[in-house]
């Protein structure tokens, strides 16, 4: 039995998330069928036409422009564990560069046409309130996790909520989906740890070499995590405890974000591990919030791959990446949008005056 | 040996064809290890940016804006042989929804911001001229392969030189990338004839169910390019001469236009199964020319797979599409577009003041 989640904004948001439309979805399906094209033929993109119309309950379901991503950005105690050769005052820099533009998601979103929102969620330095940030700071980063819990569960539900807020902002200002992104040095071992307590899978199976450490490092970082699930004993039917447990305050916060898109009937387009430990927190909090994501690639982090199977969610991309920020998320949304562009400005056979098969 | 090509086109844009420039090469990835993010991360996008440099023999290698779509169309006699269930008129109604607007690959061009034109080479029925449309008609369709060449050297040789003529034009008008499509009923046929021609591989494994035919159309289709293949021997080391013999007008032509391409140093970003079949007789005909070939996808077309370990490219998207028009290649454009801006837009670590991992 799931634990009531605190906060005033998640329980109503949960009850929010409502299941797909069956008719909006036989009527994709239908259409789908009547367009210029032989039957099948876009693949991947016609069962995802078909997922959008369910979820925003309509035929032809709505544009999927503006596009805005939101990196949720902060710092992790479990730094002082030596799992990431990467000083802890690089998320710090590197909230300062995404917001110059100077960052890899930067240039995908030039290219896309995507808006990045940065989220300073729980960096442990200050960051000048700047356009194109979003000051929300919960705590300045988590505690060590091998030591005592990261977060307060007041903490936990305070970056979930900050989540769900930024969600409810983007879509009211006229966003359509959302894209998920992340910066946080120390942030693939919360991640591998939360994926570890939601798929069950002996943390050795989910934990990768994040920004590319040694061996060493990585048999270390297997260790810490194991070490925190040992102290913790995180329930998985109790995702804000072990959000709070083992989390990252961006990992709660993407939790919240989630599930606001889903509240709100609009795709929520995954990026790599980071995001899917959250997804899979946002579905053990409201099962009919994987309706609304779409998994945008197959980050190499193999707590990626096991994370995807266990939401049933097959990927959009593999491009072997591992960068983390959205960019996984921003590249593959050129995808999402031309899947619904098509229901909306492909000719039909008739309108065309296109000859079909002749029935046999 | 290979046989001298004929025409006046083909012989000196073969010879202009260049190796990769080492040195630009060697920038390239220098400098994606100074770029903000752990080296390596980009995964197949960093390797992408190297090739591109290597093209284009300058480092950074030229942001590929504007993307330049040419959609070649023609008609196959073959089609008497029942390949299809589709009428051949609809090729040149599928031109007609091309030129309008309504086909899939408009929406995503749309969506991606690549120019579509089309290209009439070979279509039975005479098409008006009109905006978008390059008049270029070689020949109203192939003859029927299983009775005689499906043309004439020259026929052949004059719809490789409207390829190059085409690649010429949009490179001169400024394009910086060269995206191929397709139209014309019954080209899969074509297409897996001279994959088989190319690779040694027997019709029936390269052979699929195009639009979607039934099983005994399948068969069919297999006994009707062995019955070709029997009839005329083409010779993989005359590419002319097995384009003449089993080959499409929009085929040759697209052989041309990857020629175009790879002789002005511009990327050519292939779409499905019957780019790839031009892919490889340009290959035959310069081997170099491959350097200039980006993969978009992998069609579900089994000789899209045969073609590519053939030609050693590995496809950038894999979702299950067999649409053709340049469906896939559009799709992919935003990645390639993506990978180039990397190199020009992000911050470096010494420009960032973003830390380093410390040296060991």
């Amino acid at each position: 039995m799931k634990s009531q989640p605190d906060g005033e904004l998640i329980g109503p948001t949960i009850e929010r998330v409502q299941a797909p439309d069956p008719a909006a979805m036989a009527a994709a399906r239908h259409h789908q069928t009547r367009l210029t094209k032989p039957a099948g033929s876009l693949g991947e993109l016609e069962e995802l036409s078909v997922r959008l119309a369910g979820l925003a309950g309509q035929y032809p379901p709505p544009l999927v422009t503006p596009a805005s991503l939101a990196v949720f950005a902060g710092d992790h105690g479990v730094h002082a564990q030596g799992v990431t050769p990467w000083p802890q005052e690089v998320t710090a820099q590197m909230v300062t560069n995404l917001l110059k533009g100077g960052a890899a998601v930067n240039a995908f979103a030039r290219q896309t046409g995507v808006t990045v929102t940065v989220v300073d969620v729980g960096v442990k330095e200050d960051i000048n309130p700047q356009p194109g940030l979003v000051c929300a700071k919960v705590r300045g980063g988590t505690r060590d996790m091998t030591v005592e819990p990261a977060l307060t569960r007041q903490e936990a539900t305070a970056a979930v909520e900050v989540g769900i807020t930024v969600a409810n902002q983007m879509v009211d200002s006229g966003a359509r989906i959302l894209l998920t992104g992340d910066m946080g040095i120390g942030n693939t071992t919360a991640s591998a740890a939360l994926i570890s307590v939601f798929t069950g899978r002996d943390p050795g199976m989910v934990t990768g070499y994040g920004t590319g450490i040694d061996n060493a490092t990585h048999v270390r970082k297997i260790e810490v995590i194991k070490r925190a699930l040992r102290l913790h004993g995180p329930d998985p039917l109790d995702p804000v405890g072990a959000l709070a447990a083992v989390g990252g305050l961006e990992n709660a916060a993407l939790t919240g974000f989630i599930l606001g898109g889903a509240a709100r009937r609009v795709p929520v387009l995954l990026d790599g591990v980071i995001s899917l430990s959250a997804a899979l927190a946002a579905n053990a909090l409201a099962p009919l919030a994987r309706e609304a994501m779409i998994a945008g690639h197959r980050s190499v982090e193999p707590g990626a791959t096991v994370a995807l199977a266990k939401l049933d969610l097959a990927p959009l991309l593999e491009l072997g990446m591992r960068l983390g920020e959205g960019t996984g998320a921003v590249l593959a949304y050129p995808i999402v949008a031309s899947a619904v562009r098509v229901l909306h400005e492909m000719a039909t056979f008739d309108r065309a005056g296109v000859s079909e098969v002749p029935e046999e």
